[in-house]
């Protein structure tokens, strides 16, 4: 069925409204969720919300905390996540370290302790926003094999990156998985097979086993850098360690988020050259027949425009689930009120 | 034939002294060709050799410069290079950046108009002596294609990255072509076919076409991410605008080299604790028999251990043609002088 972004923005925000969330929280975080969605990425999106609330009932999310930040040096700072929502831990962060950019010219912050993040365009996209260069690394529980070996020693890694230009910025978010962690949990909740011609094409085996790394040996070399680098900035856990991204059960230790914001040269009229330069990538020859060719962000961004307009699609069953769990936790709150 | 590390490093020193160059400079540029040669790159090794000395006598290398840095803000510094050796502009701004690292927390430099850098990696592993984390991206000329394009619009832009650990750094250098391009050059100049299964296996055909992006769409991805962080940093040219890496006409304008400096958590057990993952990957199993997993950085460094003690081997024509053009520039040097 199709919803539309208002009706999924204001039915996210309810319910976590519902399980003590503050307004601004409940807001944010259902905002990550729905622009998932309309990003073509709902494996990061609306699903995620049962378990969200199921964390908050069993006390491993805490709703109404931002963390706290703490300069480790002059450029960098550490945030206690405090089993926060991942969204709201991150954007304090960020609005915390933004006004310190401009002096700086380059300021990092690394999070312990939050919850799960959700997709990182959301954060570099804001970054790039306010003017400056977002990079963002997340750490996992272990999925990815090493190269050669066949155990999960890696997390799924994703690295985001994005530019602000003239126009609109290039927005990277790559996981350095073949595949995202977010699909083979849907496949293994939807019983579809994973994609053809990997050595397991049943989800429940992958999710036993382990992904390959993106590409072998550059793909390993890249996860198993960003792992390190995480890990070495953050001081948190390495993947065989890390727990609660995608249980309910554990309080989420991963920690491993780790944002760096630069601010751009002022060489004159880079902007605009930038944009340029896109624009001569997009309309390099030969596209194949009606299918130009894209940059980094472009397919997310004409998606999430067109969702804006028309509404997108959402599997009728979770959305009569949400639905479900949003009035009977509403009638019961209310309950309590009254 | 074989050649020792000593000798290799006397005569590259010694050719580069004859040309103006002050002693410093050329034992730096001389060990970074030397341990391309040694770490099993000889694509970065001694070949580049003849291509500087014809650089410096056209005037379009200055052996003499170490470059000016300059604060462009609190944390990063604008390093101009002045046609200088690549190496030694480079390892001039980490020198002058690394004591400020514990205070920053993270701090970063952009080179622009510094010549050819070689392997990246010999940067990271020195940034990763001093106890930092260190990252470098460079760009290059235009020689990679979009994904779904032909025609090259992207650089070879190379990412390295090393992380500090109790025993041996990680370290990962790695381009965001599939080939590199200092292959294809090898290839070219020795009519070797390229690597087989591509649509051009033609070297000449190749360096007038585009290499493919790895793993299409991912690796395109990077690399275009890669080009517009350096040129957004360093405000720098964009890979078709970019001249003077593989050629010797004309002054290097890439500039962009990007390297970042970051002081690790100080987590009590963190270095040991990151070696211990690093074994843990490298013992996984199962490992093909006798074939061990290695991490980003190993076959490099026993490469350059092995060759430490047995030297290596090198192209006979190649080792003739430095001896040569070293004898008779010392002589006509010396001739002179006297």
């Amino acid at each position: 069925m199709r919803i539309s972004e208002v009706a999924a923005l204001a039915l996210a925000t309810r319910l976590l409204e519902a399980h003590r969330a503050p307004r601004d929280h409940a807001v944010l975080q259902a905002r990550v969720l729905v622009t998932a969605e309309m990003k073509g990425r709902p494996l990061h999106g609306l699903h995620c919300l049962p378990r969200l609330v199921e964390q908050i009932k069993r006390g491993v999310i805490d709703p109404e905390t931002k963390g706290t930040q703490r300069w480790r040096a002059d450029a960098v700072m550490e945030v206690e996540g405090s089993s926060g929502f991942g969204p709201v831990v991150a954007m304090a962060a960020i609005e915390r370290l933004a006004p310190h950019i401009p002096d700086l010219g380059i300021g990092l912050f690394a999070v312990r302790n939050a919850n799960h993040l959700g997709m990182l365009a959301h954060y570099v996209e804001a970054i790039a926003a306010m003017g400056f260069i977002g990079i963002a690394l997340s750490s996992s529980e272990s999925l990815v094999q090493p190269f050669g070996g066949t155990r999960a020693m890696l997390g799924t890694n994703p690295v985001a990156v994005a530019v602000p230009t003239a126009e609109e910025p290039l927005v990277l978010d790559l996981a350095t998985g073949l595949v995202p962690l977010a699909r083979i949990n849907h496949h293994a909740a939807t019983g579809m097979p994973n994609p053809e011609g990997r050595p397991t094409t049943d989800p429940d085996r992958t999710k036993a086993g382990a992904l390959a790394p993106f590409e072998d040996a550059k793909g390993h070399g890249l996860g198993i850098a960003m792992e390190l680098l995480v890990a070495a900035i953050a001081g948190t856990a390495l993947a065989p360690d890390v727990r609660g991204t995608p249980d309910s059960q554990s309080p989420c230790n991963k920690g491993g988020d780790v944002f760096i914001m630069i601010e751009p040269s002022l060489a004159s009229g880079l902007p605009a050259r930038l944009s340029a330069y896109l624009d001569a990538v997009r309309t390099a020859p030969p596209p194949a027949a009606g299918d130009p060719l894209l940059v980094p962000g472009d397919r997310a961004r004409r998606r999430q425009e067109a969702a804006s307009r028309n509404g997108f699609d959402i599997d009728q069953r979770l959305w009569e689930d949400l639905n479900a769990l949003s009035r009977s936790r509403i009638l019961a709150f209310e309950g309590q009120r009254s």
